[in-house]
C-alpha cells in the first residue's frame, strides 16, 4: 500500500477549474475558502479524484455531519498523515435519525466548519513533515444523495438502503433501529462519490466502525478502513457535537461514563476476564455515583440512566460472558443524562437550558494479550 | 464518454502474469482457456483491472450465472463492441434463490460455458470492426462472495444486502421475495470487484434492469448500465436457461406468452393506451389458448396459469390505468408451465422428463410516441 508521498503539492489549479457555480454558491458565506474547493454534487468530484488517480496522489475520506470538533480534526490529521489529499464531508444524512430524533435540532455550523478547516490546512501547510492537505469538501444536498425517493427514516420506509445484520440490531441500534442502516446507506454512497483510498473513523464510535468494516468487506470495496483513538477532553470524556448541551453539572456526571469504563478496563489489566470481574468495576462506580445524586436536591443534582453496559467480541459485537484474551474485547456503554429538573440563577447549564436530553456513549477496545 | 479503443491488441502478458494457482484450479478443466484468464479471487482481478485502466482501457462487465446461451453471447458482444476489454462472471448467486426455489438444482456446466466464451473470443478477433475482447473470467467461490455470514435466502435472515423497494416487490418480487435483494447485493459486489466501465444486462430481465438503474443511481455507482435487446428463438421464444426443461409439448404452448404480448404491442401501436385496451389483446389469446389446452386429452395437453400480465410506470413500475406516451410503459408477463400431466412413449419432454414445473417471463417496451 502507498503511503505518504512527501512533498506533496497543492493541486489548486485541477481544483480551481473544476468549481463550478453550484459548488461556489454552496459555501453558504461570502468569502471562498482559499484552500480547498467545495462540491455539492458527484460528477466535479469525481473529476478532481480522476486527475489525482492519474498523478498517483492518495486520498484518504473523513464523513462529518458538521458541527466540527478537535475529534474530526484529529480524523483529518491522521488522514493528511497518510495521504496526499484530504477529501471531507459535510452533509446531516436524514436516514439515520430516527422518526422521533433529533434531525432538526442538529447543530448546522457551515461557516464555523469551514473556518475550521482551513485553520487546519494552514497548521498541515506548516507541518515540517510531509503532509497531505485537505483538497475538497463535499457538500451534497439531499437530492444529489437521495436521488429517488426522499430519504425515509421509518423502519419499513421504501427506498434502497444497505443493511448489516446482526450486527446493526446490537447495541446502539437496540434504541435506534433505522439509525446503522442509514449510516451505512450513507456512506456507501459516500464510497462510491469519492472512492477514497482510506476513510477514516473514530473510535468514539465503536460500532459504526465495526459495521464499516463490515460493509468494506462483505461487498468487496476497494479501501481501507481507519480507526482513530477517541479525542478526550483533559480529564477523559470523550469529545461530542452533543457535549455543548451538557452544561456544569451534568459535565461533571457525566464523566461517570469515562471513569466506570476505566474501572473496567484496570480490572481487565490486572488479570480478570469474566464478564461480572470486569463490568463489575465499571458497574460499582456507575451506580455510587447514581445513589449519590439521587441523594441531593433537583437543584443541585444532575440524574442519568444507564441505557447498557456491554463486553462484546470484537467483530460480532456478540455479548460474551469471558474474554478471549487471543481476540480482545469491546468494552462500551451508553448513559441518558436527563434534563436538569431545576436551574439556579446564573448557573451554565449549556446550550438548550439543560432541557435537552443528552445521550453519551464511550468504549475501550480490550487489547488481545500475548 | 470514450467508446470502443480500435485496434485494441490482447492484454495476454499482463494476464499471464497474473495468472495464480487458486485462478488456475478453477477452470476446473485439463485444458486451461487460452485467450483469457480465470480469477478466483478478487486480489488480483483487482490487479489486471488496474493495469487496464492505466493503459486507458475500456472494460464492459457481464455478470451470469453460467449455462450460457444465446442471449448472455449477445450481451457480451454488445460489450466488445463498446469497450477493450470484456469480464465476464459466472456465479451462481444463494441469496436469489428462495428457500424452496431450485439453486441445487441450477444447471452448472462450466466446461461447455468456457467453450463458448473461447469460440466467441475467437469469432470477436476474426472481427473486421475493431471489437474488444473477453480478458477475464471471474469465477468466485461463495466465501469470496459472502466472506463473513453463510448467504442467507430467509427473508428475515441475517448478511450484507442491498434492499431497493418498492421496486423490489413488485411484478417478479410478488412470487420471489428475496430475489431482488440477492440480485442487488451479488451485483453490488461484482460491481465493486469489477469497477467496470460498463455493465450490460438483458432486456429479457425488464425488473432487473429498472433495479440495478436504480441502484446504480441511487448509491452514486460509477457504471453506465446497458439494456440489450431480448435474445429471440426464431419464432419469438426468448432464450431463457431454463426452457431445456420445457420438451416440445410445453414449448408450442409456451409461445403463447411472446404471442400474448406481440397483440399488446401491436394494440399500443395501434394507438390504444388504456390499460384494458393494451392488456385485454394479450389475455384474449392466453385465454383462449388456455381452454383449447383444458379441451385436450392429459397426455395431449400443456397446462399453465398466469402469474401476472402487467402494464408498468417503466422507472417506478407502478401499474398504470393509461400509458403517458410521453414516457412509454413496462408491457411485462410471467406464466407457470406446470408439469406435463401424462406424457407419451417416444415424446421429447425436455431436461427432467417434464417433471419440472417452468416459470417463463417475457417482456416488451411500449416507446414512448413523439
Amino acid at each position: 500500500m502507498s503511503r505518504l508521498m512527501r512533498g506533496a503539492r497543492p493541486f489548486s489549479t485541477v481544483a480551481s477549474a473544476l468549481l463550478t457555480d453550484a459548488a461556489a454558491t454552496a459555501t453558504r458565506s461570502v468569502r471562498q475558502p482559499s484552500t480547498f474547493q467545495v462540491f455539492r454534487d458527484v460528477p466535479e468530484l469525481r473529476q478532481l479524484r480522476r486527475q489525482l488517480l492519474r498523478n498517483d496522489r492518495t486520498m484518504g475520506f473523513v464523513p462529518t455531519m458538521g458541527a466540527l470538533h478537535e475529534g474530526h480534526l484529529a480524523l483529518i490529521r491522521e488522514a493528511a498523515q497518510e495521504n496526499t489529499d484530504v477529501f471531507v464531508s459535510i452533509y446531516v444524512n436524514p436516514t439515520q435519525f430516527g422518526v422521533n430524533e433529533d434531525l432538526s435540532s442538529y447543530p448546522r455550523t457551515w461557516d464555523s466548519d469551514v473556518a475550521k478547516l482551513e485553520k487546519l490546512n494552514e497548521e498541515l501547510s506548516r507541518s515540517t513533515a510531509g503532509t497531505g492537505r485537505i483538497t475538497a469538501i463535499f457538500a451534497p444536498t439531499s437530492k444529489v444523495m437521495y436521488p429517488s425517493l426522499p430519504p425515509s427514516s421509518e423502519i419499513d420506509g421504501h427506498g434502497s438502503f444497505v443493511t448489516i445484520t446482526p450486527l446493526a440490531k446490537k447495541l446502539e441500534g437496540v434504541s435506534r433501529p433505522v439509525f446503522f442502516r442509514g449510516v451505512a446507506t450513507v456512506c456507501m454512497k459516500l464510497f462510491n462519490a469519492t472512492t477514497p483510498d482510506r476513510v477514516y473513523f473514530g473510535q468514539k464510535d465503536v460500532q459504526q466502525t465495526v459495521i464499516i468494516k463490515r460493509m468494506v468487506k462483505d461487498f468487496l470495496m476497494d479501501t481501507e478502513v481507519r480507526v482513530v483513538p477517541t479525542a478526550r477532553e483533559k480529564d477523559g470524556l470523550a469529545l461530542s457535537s452533543r457535549n455543548v448541551y451538557l452544561g456544569s453539572r451534568r459535565r461533571t456526571v457525566g464523566l461517570t461514563i469515562y471513569k466506570a469504563l476505566s474501572a473496567a478496563v484496570d480490572a481487565y489489566q490486572a488479570g480478570k476476564t469474566s464478564r461480572e470481574g470486569i463490568l463489575g468495576a465499571a458497574r460499582v462506580i456507575a451506580e455510587r455515583v447514581l445513589s449519590e445524586q439521587r441523594a441531593l436536591a433537583p437543584s443541585e443534582r444532575a440524574l442519568f440512566e444507564i441505557d447498557y453496559i456491554s463486553l462484546a467480541d470484537p467483530e460480532s459485537l456478540e455479548e460474551i460472558d469471558v474474554v478471549d484474551t487471543q481476540k480482545g474485547a469491546v468494552l462500551s456503554t451508553a448513559f441518558k443524562m436527563a434534563p436538569l429538573e431545576q436551574t439556579n440563577p446564573g448557573e451554565d447549564c449549556g446550550l438548550g437550558d439543560g432541557k435537552v436530553p443528552v445521550r453519551l456513549i464511550d468504549n475501550f477496545i480490550l487489547q488481545p494479550r500475548e
